[in-house]
């Protein structure tokens, strides 16, 4: 299995955290997301512990909540000791009504509006990660508003492509967040920074990619942010306290994704950077990472009952569940690969080429193409898709007006509504 | 200006159905969506009457109501006469909230789940566009028990694929939707539709796909629908009523799209149709079209404010706005191009490149790449995207958790609120 939380009982079903999957869609309805509260923790623990020990006590991984963002998930994150990112005045106000200490929240975006700055500085969020001078304008004078001095971070972009894994001078430039370090404008923004009384500077902030498998690219990335932290020391004796390497590391959609092992990695990276850093004569800062995809993915599953079963002859199979791109849009929008099982015969040989096709009345409403399932699935089968723990929820609509699925959390005890599942009235709430 | 609704006032202000875009920004806020009444009514009107013109009376446009399903659209589109199609609970949920004829509306989708079924046939919905032979078995069998015979049409693939405008083997033959002519599989379809107690089969529908210029691949598709319908009648005596061939015309996202004119094009098909028809032989059946675009896109407009302005010496220019993929998730699924415009400097020649990025944390969030602006554009400028009527709304969501823009008509008279914007407390609302 791509992932140990995931197993197959006596009756051939299909288990996820220790609970027949089968038995949870009957319970709950489908389509349904389950999340794994046990996993979250222990991915949590992973970085945490990793950090701690290789960067020090200083050092934080900070949730990047886009990827899975309700209030119970910010409940989970701070009991595990990391901070949280947020990304707008939705964000903050989930986490606040969740209780999340505002002083470990580092808001980001490359566009926060006047009223995001106003909104983020009145709930007390901890740290802005700021884009552009127009966005330290915009904070500055809030602050001094509040007689206050904001905590900031710059995002910077170290132009390199993660893709490729080198670095080049296109790609990441050419971006919509953050100042080039290339250009010399990420230079010029910490000069503007640093001349405006009500900001507090505390240092810089770069995202190189996801579904990062090894250290590579954030060693590189991190050369080129600590060679910025030493230029930015010797030309304005500035002193960088905090140093977010952005990101988190890859994790398994498929059994083609490697398995990886996170504490090592960051072991490396630590090691990579305090050499870097003592060649260069400088103490590293305080280091933070942004995992939000590791953190959460592998520990969601999201369960469908099968529907149609169309079979073209010379064509393909078309397997039909009862949701789709509303609940999951990452197929349609960049052909992600998951892994699809069928939960009630888990043991039967995936012996049929077939696409899993979503319920939206669109061509491009595809779960999965070419993917191997039984041939004896059939109506009322519940379909299994692995690892939509990140950008599943967050990214549903109400395409077709479908109702949002619920979120189901498990833990060791019992398992638990963390997100209703909404009705159709909440759909026209909004309709006068 | 791509659309007569379109015009610039004296201020050089953007007016969208006569009114001063900037200053519906400054009443509403921004994101904001815009429909205009009027011109909704008018597209309505374009199919009404031509296809009663041509076609007789019996022939019905029904609204493809995914393009954009609210309450009051539902009302408006049955003021102009025009049946609905819906494609799920929800939709029938909305359109009978809105007091719509349920006779009237047409039930599609790949998938309709038992519950579907149920839920339809208990609120009255008048058609069901069968996809295969189990969504028959359900049908059937919830209509035994509720002693009627309900009311079907077979959703057939023609073998059409509308992007060669070409009659081909391959591409719409493959597809999650329906059953193929060319496989047998329609055929088969129809023998099982005729053979069940309490399936009424009324007759045909096929779908060909969107934004289709002219008539060309409507007459194609035509003919073969019409040939199978000859075949059925010689086979089984089966006499369709009605064939509904689907789709709707072509929008003017840009000025490169051809201006078109839905009255002559439809007045061309009926007389092929009818030629056709008399050729084989054959009456020609009640005829309905599905525009579902073509009623709403041009009707609508996405008014943004500017925030970030970003030029990167060397690549290019990111305009950032306070909305996105959120609430227009086009340009990321399928690249589709829009016209923007600086609506509050409508006057000035647009003569610098950009990309008008949006504010979600994803490198992909993007309105559009490389258009020209203003070079005067600047943070609080409002940024008008064009023909935003259709796939907006309905295909909007909270990533970020973001509030969905709020829907503001516009008729004659006055503007109003058709859908509110959404609250944060919205946003958390099934959260546990």
């Amino acid at each position: 299995m791509i992932c140990d939380n995931i197993t197959v009982n006596e009756k051939g079903h299909l288990c996820f955290a220790g609970r027949d999957t089968v038995e949870l869609a009957e319970k709950y309805g489908t389509p349904l997301y389950l999340m794994d509260e046990e996993k979250i923790r222990e991915n949590c623990r992973v970085y945490v512990n990793a950090l701690k020990k290789y960067f020090g006590e200083n050092a934080l991984p900070i949730y990047a909540s886009k990827a899975n963002s309700f209030k119970r998930i910010y409940a989970i994150i701070n009991e595990e000791g990391m901070g949280s990112d947020v990304v707008s005045s939705g964000e903050i106000y989930t986490a606040k009504k969740a209780g999340f200490p505002m002083e470990k929240t580092f808001f980001h975006s490359n566009n926060k509006t006047d009223a995001d700055v106003e909104f983020a500085m009145e709930n007390g969020v901890g740290f802005f990660v700021a884009d552009n001078s127009e966005e330290l304008d915009a904070i500055n004078s809030k602050a001094k508003t509040r007689n206050i001095r904001q905590k900031v971070l710059l995002r910077l972009t170290p132009g390199i492509d993660p893709h490729t894994f080198a670095a080049v001078a296109t790609g990441k430039v050419d971006s919509k967040f953050g100042a080039a370090i290339e250009t010399g404008q990420a230079e010029e923004l910490t000069k503007y920074a640093l001349s405006l009384e009500n900001i507090d500077l505390q240092g810089f902030h770069c995202h190189v990619g996801s579904q990062v498998f090894d250290s590579e690219v954030y060693i590189k990335a991190a050369e080129i942010m600590l060679s910025f932290v030493k230029e930015m020391l010797r030309k304005y004796s500035f002193e960088t306290k905090i140093l977010d390497i952005g990101g988190g590391y890859g994790v398994r959609y498929t059994e083609s994704n490697p398995h990886i092992n996170i504490d090592e990695n960051i072991r490396v990276l630590s090691e990579e950077m305090k050499k870097f850093a003592a060649q260069l004569g400088i103490e590293l800062p305080a280091i933070m990472l942004e995992p939000g995809r590791s953190i959460v993915a592998d520990a969601g599953m999201t369960l469908y009952t099968v529907g149609t079963l169309k079979k073209i002859p010379g064509y393909k199979c078309y397997v039909s569940i009862d949701g789709g791109m509303t609940d999951n849009p990452r197929y349609a929008l960049y052909g992600s690969a998951y892994t699809v099982m069928i939960a009630n015969k888990a043991n039967e040989k995936a012996d049929m080429l077939c696409t899993v096709a979503g319920r939206c009345c669109e061509s491009g409403d595809l779960i999965q193409e070419n993917i191997s399932l039984t041939s004896t699935v059939k109506r009322g089968d519940i379909c299994a898709v692995l690892t939509t723990g990140a950008y599943n929820y967050s990214m549903a609509s109400n395409y077709n007006r479908l109702p949002r699925p619920p979120i189901v959390m498990i833990d060791r005890e019992k398992d638990y509504i963390a997100v209703k599942r909404e009705t159709f009235d909440d759909i026209i709430s909004n309709d006068v």
